[in-house]
């Protein structure tokens, strides 16, 4: 996630920079063609290029706002994660049958908070997996998909200490990485796992049967909200009308030249030259609406506008062991370079 | 569901290469007219053209918003089932009543767990029967119907093995098979049957009361989803909605070439000419956008923008054998030719 | 609810086809007095037009949204009634409270499923009287409410045979409809019976605690949807939006020829007459946009564009009955021209 | 709420006609200064007209939008009270403990639904209360704040009588109603006073543990649903949107002569006061869209488009009395002069 | 929060009088240039600006729509806070189990409450905390930080009676206040020592297992709040549309004056001054369109679109008092200057 106030220049021009080559290239020949060669009639009229401009503004718009509410619901997800791990952390603590003759199972509590814990960081892991349609992953593009792996890797190094400090952190003991390792979606069996210790603490009537339907509840929380990141991950911003949005975005850049040529040129002599800045801005306007909408569809692809689910667990994690009462409790994570991963 | 980060050309002149012809015949028509005949009064003032622009902007842009809605709800729906169908094989394999005395009733709670598998294969059945408002199961477009038909028969083909697979793995028993035939709504049925199961292991003492309550909730959250997908199925996009973006979009297009006819005309000799690629790329901009959005309106046709059922169902029928600890546990599906069924 | 893929020519006509006379008129009559009179300064100039346009595609776009989010909210909660029609089926049909010497009252049970029913009908019914804002109740249009009760009743009767299927089934004793006719809101004293049912189960301890909670809850449930359903039939779209929405579509026709003639007089000759059936075209189209909206607005007027409660309540009759596993069960409705009722 | 199909030409001439006077000025002052002396120079091309246009139309369609989801919601809430308060009479009429040696209180079921009876009316008067940016209540515009406050009253005093007849009718004591008077919140202090009798039902065996918790979750959602209520009640729609909507279309008119009466020009002589009335009826349509923004964002002022608290209060009133049993169950309330309050 | 009718002219140059410097200054120079240096070839022809246009309409709305929802969602969350203390309070002032031989533990309810209202004041100090991204915290843009402090300190300071009012009124003891300052997130600490209590409660048998649930539910509630409202704080709006908002609105503004100079020098002499004022005031809207997305993005900054948070707090603390029956229930806060803090 961007945290800067403004995008500095530099980022704006790594971002869209290379988009004004091609835009210079293809604005500066078809103005050359007109003046040089004197072919009047390739002019278009200028009526035609509004008519592409409605089907560009409606489907670039749909793109960016279907993928800011991705973005959003994925954002929201987590949220609602990290309150359910306070529930369950301050549930843990406090919740006794009340029962006598009870000891309280300090340890079974422990392990559950232990399994919750690394079931963050695993759900984190799994999400990051990249996917055929993401820019990381993409099979059919791949001069794209090539320049970001290099960005995700830059981004994942200049966390590598972050990252160390989290596989250093042992929640599970061997033999309980192991015992995962046969699952095909491990953050589900970790949750089993809980499911398992919660049925214990009941048994052994150290809580209730209303506190484990409550405690029960909270770990079938997650549940839904895993099955919810998995669907965004799993389910891509609807291909055709991703595809056409591009190509539409395309016809429109071409178009453009040809149909504000004619209006230039009325100005006479000079005024035609002035119409290639004019037609580079405008196209780099729509080639940069179309961009952002395209690297904002999918918010687990470990680039820039991911959710910061890193920072996240590790806040999560921290306040979990203080509400439960640990003492090794770690340092937050901070922001590098305007972006928190 | 189509999975390519873009489309190929192949599949873009699939899904809208024939319009090209008769917009290619009707732009170059009245072309002809104008130029060959000299009847300049077949023109019509640009002016005119933008005012039925807008009406079909609205409509088609409505379309489309619904049918992302439409699509996206499905898409929701199906990951709650996903969820609800982890949280009961958790439920199951984990809840006891902890009442002394009681044998766990493992065999009742394993029925349950296939009930369920079955459940989820029948439903995707059941959705998959076609309306008479979509493409593959209308009455009065017969060449629509019968294109998209063998679409359909052509994408199901290439899952051939997938669906022989799933037809070979039984989970109910001949005797259940037959009983269920009886019920013009199979999958409630399979639901209700849980219910009855659920009501044994309470009886039985195997589960306690509250805990009867949680895994009835479960099984009473597929009745809602259910409900809610036969809800997208059966219930078609506003027809006149849908009719009227069709005859604007024709409107649009039919006039289009008398609008700009003049337009092109004052660049002079060769500039009318011109005038026909253009109009041809903006009618083939304008059809497109009704065409995805009318093929996007219905999530269970069985075409390419399905929601991905099948893929869905193994994979949750994996994650369910697995979670309760079954040994005998299936393959996940893979995609075919950049689409998931 | 209109569910064939495309309107017929003929259904259009009927929709729309009287509006073509007006249209006609007004157009050529202007054009005319352009014409013949010579009256050059009646002409206002085009850019005016759309300002006005701006006015009306806002409103009558807000319409349309706003009509199609009460028809698809009615649908839903329809279909949230059915949900729990089938999850009150299924616990009254297995719910035992276990405990001993406590034998199974089936009789109150059927009578509980009976009263269900029985208020499906019923609240179908409640919803279907007209208010004096929609198409056939409204007091101050005299001419479109009878013309609208001729359509409503022309409906009704190609649906005379299932509506009298429906009357005949009895699911309520005499004494009991004599004991209902005192009430002004009958379905909720339907829903207040069952309550009262639920209620003696519990104290004949056939259901236990809980799973009286369970049950009242679904019946509660009941109460929230006919509330919604209630507000959507007796809260109108706001007046406000709705006439002026009408009254600037009617600005904007009224004025579509002044703006027009101007331009069109620029082809010269017999150009000006090409205005008459270009304008008609346009005005349709904006009057047609109108009239979707206001049809659309009202869900439980008894017209084409309704939610199909006669075919929803006996479908979910039907499963009721084959999940109670009664025999006596009655047939499917199936639609007529094209509208299922 | 307005409840005719259309208005009268009469009230959209009482909401919208003074404002023609003044667009009549100022249309008919430009187009004189422009004519008589013949000051060309004060026109504006008229390019430059469409551009505030847009920020008009945005900001205009944001308050229109977002004022109708205030009233929207506010509907929606009190449709939600009603239900609940029919749960509630449904549940305090017929659950029982089930315990032996229990009398049923009726007594106290029975305050505990006068309670609520008397909470309802409590809470719209506390609705009704000016805030300083309702119409009604606004300190800076004395004129419009006066204006409005004859229209509240003339409204109220249409319905003098039923305001009357429900004063009368006494559901509360004299000792409750002093004892109320110490509150700052009367309604939520009528709430706590249902928590307390719930509590006691539950001390004296007459209701079960979960029972208690139902219906005090009726209660808890009264106090939800009051919340929101207050909330859209207290929170005033964005005041600078609001204030900048009003400058932009003030803006927008002011231009709108300036812009125009050059191309009103071009048809000569006579056009130019044709200018006049069609300056005048656009400029009337932004206001009018202004307008009714305006008035629909305050859905509790007391005037025209509020929700109609009144026949709501008093048709739950009727069906708590009947569920409950009650004999003397009041009449229901009837619009007046197509307005119901 | 702003809660006058109409802002006054004075804070509307306030928010955006310095603006018309610079647009004056721009405006003027390139009329200057065109007029005097008579460099006709610089302007560019009217028809590249709506294609600008359409990109500032696109983003500056949607920052416009998503910073209107951020804010609505922060107001809905503390209004549900506000709820969910009623509640609370409600609950733990009536809520008994019943049981014999057990005395209430006024002393444990009493600190639970007081818990609850230091918890709202401590959870509005932490979301008070600057952020990066927001005006007062920015680190790459200082001016407008410093501008934006000392508007921030100045509102602050109209507010020092009350926020001194707040810091007397001692709901912790200085134990309690010592154990917190440990903490990194104080807030879900208080929230944790509820639940302790109410377990401490249950534990002594005061209140029922049921009743537990029922309150622990409520402190859930918190829970879920906190995290939604921080969610809200720590999330910015996504910076890369936000910035190129800001690039676009800047692209248009400096383009216009090339745009329509050429327009307004086709009426001559005087007509090309008049260029300036229009343009200054067309800049003038974009720019504060602009400006009112970026200052309603951030709901919790401490400046004049804020959620009125302070006295929503107090508001709450009464009613608690009241409900639990306290009697040194303090006064509510009046707004001051036409903004409620």
């Amino acid at each position: 996630m961007i945290i800067r106030k403004t995008l500095s220049v530099r980022s704006i021009l790594e971002f869209t920079g290379h988009h004004l080559l091609w835009l210079t290239g293809w604005m500066s020949a078809i103005t050359c063609v007109f003046y040089f060669m004197d072919w009047k009639e390739v002019a278009v009229p200028w009526v035609s290029i509004p008519l592409v401009g409605t089907a560009v503004a409606f489907y670039v718009g749909f793109k960016n706002n279907q993928a800011y509410d991705r973005l959003w619901e994925a954002r929201k997800i987590w949220s609602e994660i990290t309150n359910d791990c306070r529930k369950l952390a301050a549930l843990i603590k406090h919740c006794r049958s009340g029962e006598p003759n009870v000891k309280p199972e300090k340890k079974i509590r422990r392990r559950l908070l232990f399994y919750n814990i690394a079931y963050l960081y695993q759900l984190r892991e799994q999400l990051l997996e990249p996917t055929i349609w993401e820019h990381v992953g993409t099979s059919n593009l791949a001069a794209i998909r090539n320049h970001n792996r290099k960005r995700r890797e830059k981004l994942t190094e200049s966390y590598k200490k972050e990252l160390g400090d989290v596989t250093d952190r042992k929640y599970l003991s061997p033999a309980e990485e192991l015992y995962l390792s046969k699952f095909s979606n491990k953050a589900i069996q970790l949750l089993t796992m809980q499911v398992h210790l919660i049925q214990l603490l009941f048994k052994r009537r150290d809580i209730s049967s209303v506190q484990q339907l409550a405690i029960q509840g909270i770990v079938c929380n997650f549940l839904d909200a895993q099955g919810r990141l998995e669907r965004i991950k799993q389910t891509p911003f609807p291909r055709k009308q991703a595809t056409f949005s591009f190509i539409f975005v395309c016809i429109f850049v071409a178009l453009l030249p040809f149909g504000t040529i004619g209006e230039f040129a009325k100005f006479g002599g000079f005024g035609i030259w002035l119409s290639i800045p004019v037609n580079i801005v405008i196209g780099w306007i729509y080639v940069t609406m179309e961009l952002i909408a395209d690297y904002s569809e999918n918010p687990f692809e470990g680039l820039h506008n991911d959710t910061p689910m890193l920072a996240i667990c590790r806040q999560t994690e921290i306040e979990m062991l203080q509400i439960f009462g640990e003492d090794n409790v770690p340092e937050p994570f901070h922001y590098k370079g305007g972006v928190l991963l």
